[in-house]
């Protein structure tokens, strides 16, 4: 009998979320474990792992029908299998742990490994708003900000296997800011939801303007946003910045692959109603003439506790 | 019999070169036709093309004998096989010209068309540098900055046949120059031979630094090579300044593609002794700790005017 179902594994810095999908995307059965109780010894998250793979398995009555674990982690290599120095993973912080070895090891299942980011874009593509596209870029706004690129309906893994950080290209040359990865003025140290947070503080510092956010302590991006949606100008005006920046470079990665559509995914991804128009605008400034007014800005719909696993499964059926 | 050879044909703004070239890259037969004599008058410029074409197959003594005529063009568009509103060609400025089935229809022979950087970096991937490289991205540093971007040993096209254009990206956010494209602070506005001659005016005007430059009317970038070359501190600093915003640009690229090596070719890329350490210097310094020390920069080796000949008739091979 041909296998008919896969696992996704979406593996995070609190959290891996895991579950069985069939053909058509439906999540069968799902469940949560901690990624983050296991201090540096990688296999014991891997033990954990597999065990909580199996009993899923049981608990949708598919043993023996899986064709595939598909995992999404941050630095995630499909080339190595590994996880690579991923600084939010205690256990992979400062080492490669081979994922893919130990797991299939543990499970006699195949594995497939890639970046969260990618995990996101195989599975727009496969079941989401990406369907019958074979060139777009997906871009994850979270706490940082992450991208897998699709050329000719296939992920870009590039030389190493790391293609597709755009969140550490740079958006501001001069001046910028210290992004997590110790650069200047990358994309991600403006436009993750920490960016965006940190936007709002710095200019509530710089000025006296009435806002709402003076109220808050500890501003997130969901205050900012929230701010915006009961009319709050400064919160309006920090996700129209952030959107701008997004739109320029944008514009920079539509002249190197020329994609149908860029996607957006993730927390911040939600504030749709705030940033579609200056993305629109500035990425449509920003572009040369043959594509000014040709390539789509499209919102993520797939449900958020779904996305995940459904975006790593994805990446199983190819196995 | 087999067909063993193919053609050849770059189209420029002032000349268009065409050959007859065997599968070690031998270019057995040459020669070269105005491009810039017919007005607007696309199909006599094609004429003349098919006609040059199988004069040099008969001098060659190939007739009969050749797979496919590969034609790099600016604007050529491999999709459409149409070059496509090309500023620098008069016939073919305001309009798209179906080249491939014109000059298909003239000659019986296949034609493949894509724009001028895809096809030398066909060439150096078939012929040259990149032998054997399956991920790596081509600079063309001429009049403007062309690109040429090979992912998994394949040319990205994107959505639309248009993709790669890197001269276009922007590598001045505030204040940027205006490119010819209209945009501002493009790449192509600082490191294209255009760009370099222009830096070294600026810096002349606004300072009183000695300089061989000074007694020099009309600066080219061959100039200011040639001031570097014999020790002039503002050509070496011009050169210095135009490898450095190349390098942070190139940071970029990586980000996207992951390629092994970004390969320069064109006149500017003859400064190699002035450009290679600054280059290689702001790329590093921008690059996430992944890629750090890992991305060559190399220069063609391919004899120029054997180069566009041999790239454009790499493409003829698939045909």
């Amino acid at each position: 009998m041909e296998k008919q179902f896969v696992v996704g594994v979406d593996v995070g810095g609190q959290t891996t979320k895991l579950g069985v999908v069939d053909a058509r995307g439906i999540v069968l059965a799902q469940t949560v474990i901690r990624s983050d109780v296991f201090g540096s010894d990688a296999a014991a998250f891997i033990t954990a792992l597999a065990d909580a793979i199996k009993n899923i398995i049981r608990e949708a009555g598919k043993e023996g029908q899986i064709r595939g674990i598909g995992v999404g982690a941050p630095n995630g290599n499909h080339y190595t299998g590994s996880i690579e120095f991923a600084p939010n993973l205690a256990w992979a912080a400062n080492t490669a742990v081979p994922l893919s070895s130990m797991l299939q090891e543990k499970t006699g299942i195949p594995v497939s490994v890639t970046n969260d980011a990618n995990a996101a874009a195989v599975g727009e593509m496969t079941y989401g708003i990406a369907r019958g596209m074979k060139n777009f870029i997906m871009i994850t706004l979270g706490t940082g900000v992450g991208s897998g690129i699709i050329i000719n309906g296939e992920l870009v893994y590039g030389h190493d296997g790391f293609a597709g950080e755009l969140g550490h290209v740079t958006a501001i040359r001069h001046n910028g800011r210290v992004c997590g990865c110790g650069k200047q003025g990358c994309l991600e140290a403006y436009c993750s939801a920490i960016g965006v947070a940190k936007t709002a503080r710095d200019w509530l510092e710089m000025s006296s303007v009435d806002s709402v956010l003076r109220n808050v302590d500890n501003i997130t991006s969901k205050d900012v946003y929230d701010a915006a949606k009961v009319g709050d100008s400064l919160a309006k005006r920090v996700l129209e910045y952030t959107g701008d920046l997004l739109g320029r470079t944008f514009a920079d990665f539509v002249a190197f692959s020329a994609p149908e559509a860029i996607v957006l995914f993730g927390g911040l991804a939600r504030a749709k109603e705030f940033l579609y128009e200056p993305i629109m605008k500035s990425m449509n400034d920003n572009l040369l003439q043959i594509w000014k007014g040709k390539v789509k800005i499209l919102f993520s719909e797939l449900k958020a506790s779904d996305a995940a696993i459904l975006g790593a499964s994805s990446l199983a059926w190819e196995l």
